[in-house]
């Protein structure tokens, strides 16, 4: 595997760091769009589908029978940053289905959001699973349960009811088979499944047009995609890429990240899904590269065009605020 | 520039990231001891030069002027973690120097070690320089601008006569010129020089083993590598590599990491240098590369082995303290 550099960290005139990477945009039928690098490595795609993940809460009717809010089905495509509505909505769909805090399995960590965490140790609290970034996914998890008539207690193991139903799910939505071989464990316990990057990307073609889908499902993506364009804050939170892409340019693009480098979206009105994955893991790198692949492929306004330029071709400062650099899309990727 | 995969990132079975770098190990006569990757490419030393850049501190006498102790020393060389000993002998240094914080330059930012900046925000109190990681290098600049008689105010500008002093003991040290096109702004406002790794581990082999510098600087370095070897919590901070591991090993290691995935070491007994620069500049993988080279180079015993085989070869857990993957140094520098 020898991938191109997408990403340069530059300081003064010099280059001081280099992002390798891969990406993958295919549209609704399933036919390349464009390829970077080698795409044909599994990738695990981590938080990126949350929103494929949430597919069977909204498509088995659970979401309804518990009347989840929009900023609650939102919540549970998140990758939040454990600020207070988060915690709140988070812990609202576990009381719609009768349980608590306790029930959740994803463990506990300190608000990703550093400002976060900070006024959260100010206020002399100290952070609980409905602080994990991944909490708003778990509850949906747990309400899926529940309202199947199912225990949810072990939901995070492959062999519970609740990840079968969210395995098939991307197992029918991407069409990658999720063998055993390909599994590893995520940072919240649940399984993940690595998968090449065209198969994620044809599944966020999918999820974005709704065609090739199953009729619920199809519904069920619709209904995902307007709760989270409707509540941008909820799937990430304060000053964060996803939120900030989709406040500003609302459901023309649906976004999101995952850990280590991997990166997912659909344009809707294009019929495109989108994969990447920076090679070493690095956040930087996938918002820059995801950030080239929106204005490479979106008819963006001034506004928008700003937003997105400074993620893709992104200033360096210090801490005195003095630019010292910049860290942006190269190579292929480059404007 | 297509250096080799030193380090890799596991999840389940499979390799989920992976980080490419270059190494350099270079003995006191500058002979190469190993080379690994393109080693021609200038590379920005960042803080991993600070124990160089404080040689003019003690080699001047202002170190002895101020009565300056080995654990302010220590913190002159040191990107440490805001913990309340490292701010405290921040503020020592510049009280010697009849100064305050408000001579430092280095810019404010939060502790870097977020348990210590989550103790400060519950304590209620901010940030200020003397929290700035590089606080004790500053101060150090200070103590040696008013020990010479010289306004420290623009201490950190290339042309003040600390930086031209700095420069001049950096190009001594390492041979390399330091040139106005290879400059860049490092975090904390000074200028920081691109050079190869092999005049960077060259430079570190003549700190360690003394030989080939001029007789002040001789005897400044070995003073500073006693003072580091008897305060390695000055350096870093709690829980931290170089701490850890110059607190286990000793004066058999002086150690640094630098921003952007720079390590530079000495290796005392042997008279080798060490530098290495990971590609994306990530920090799990230049430990993991460092770990790697200790391992290879020094006569471990178990708890010393131990110690850095938890690092060359690092257990990924998740939130919930389950076992997921491994960091761990491979191709050429694998076990």
């Amino acid at each position: 595997m020898n991938n191109p550099v997408l990403v340069e960290v530059t300081r003064g005139a010099l280059v001081e760091s280099r992002h390798r990477g891969a990406v993958a945009v295919v549209d609704s039928e399933g036919t390349a769009v464009l390829t970077v690098g080698d795409v044909d490595e599994p990738v695990f795609p981590r938080s990126a589908v949350k929103a494929i993940q949430a597919l069977p809460l909204v498509a088995s009717g659970a979401a309804d029978a518990y009347g989840l809010t929009d900023a609650e089905l939102a919540l549970a495509c998140a990758s939040h940053s454990g600020e207070p509505a988060h915690v709140e909505a988070a812990a609202a769909m576990l009381a719609k289905a009768g349980r608590g805090e306790g029930t959740l399995e994803c463990g506990c960590h300190w608000p990703l959001d550093q400002k976060v965490a900070r006024a959260l140790a100010e206020s002399g609290a100290k952070p609980g699973a409905l602080h994990n970034n991944c909490s708003g996914k778990h509850a949906g998890f747990v309400c899926l349960a529940c309202a199947s008539d199912v225990d949810p207690a072990g939901y995070v193991r492959p062999e519970h009811a609740v990840m079968e139903t969210v395995r098939a799910a991307l197992e029918e939505v991407t069409g990658a088979t999720h063998t055993q071989d390909h599994r590893g464990i995520d940072g919240c316990s649940i399984p993940t499944y690595a998968i090449p990057l065209p198969a994620l990307a044809y599944g966020f073609a999918k999820f974005g047009s709704g065609l090739h889908l199953s009729e619920a499902y199809s519904a069920a993506a619709a209904r995902i995609r307007k709760a989270v364009a409707a509540n941008p804050f909820m799937v990430a939170g304060t000053g964060r890429f996803d939120t900030r892409v989709m406040e500003c340019l609302g459901p023309r693009v649906f976004l999101k990240t995952g850990a280590e480098g991997v990166y997912c979206a659909s344009f809707p009105e294009l019929g495109l899904g989108v994969a990447l994955k920076c090679d070493d893991g690095a956040t930087r790198a996938s918002e820059a590269m995801m950030a080239a692949i929106i204005r490479r492929f979106l008819d963006l306004d001034d506004k928008e065009r700003c937003l997105v330029d400074a993620v893709a071709d992104a200033t360096l400062k210090n801490w005195e605020g003095v630019e010292v650099g910049a860290v942006r899309a190269v190579g292929p990727l480059s404007a």
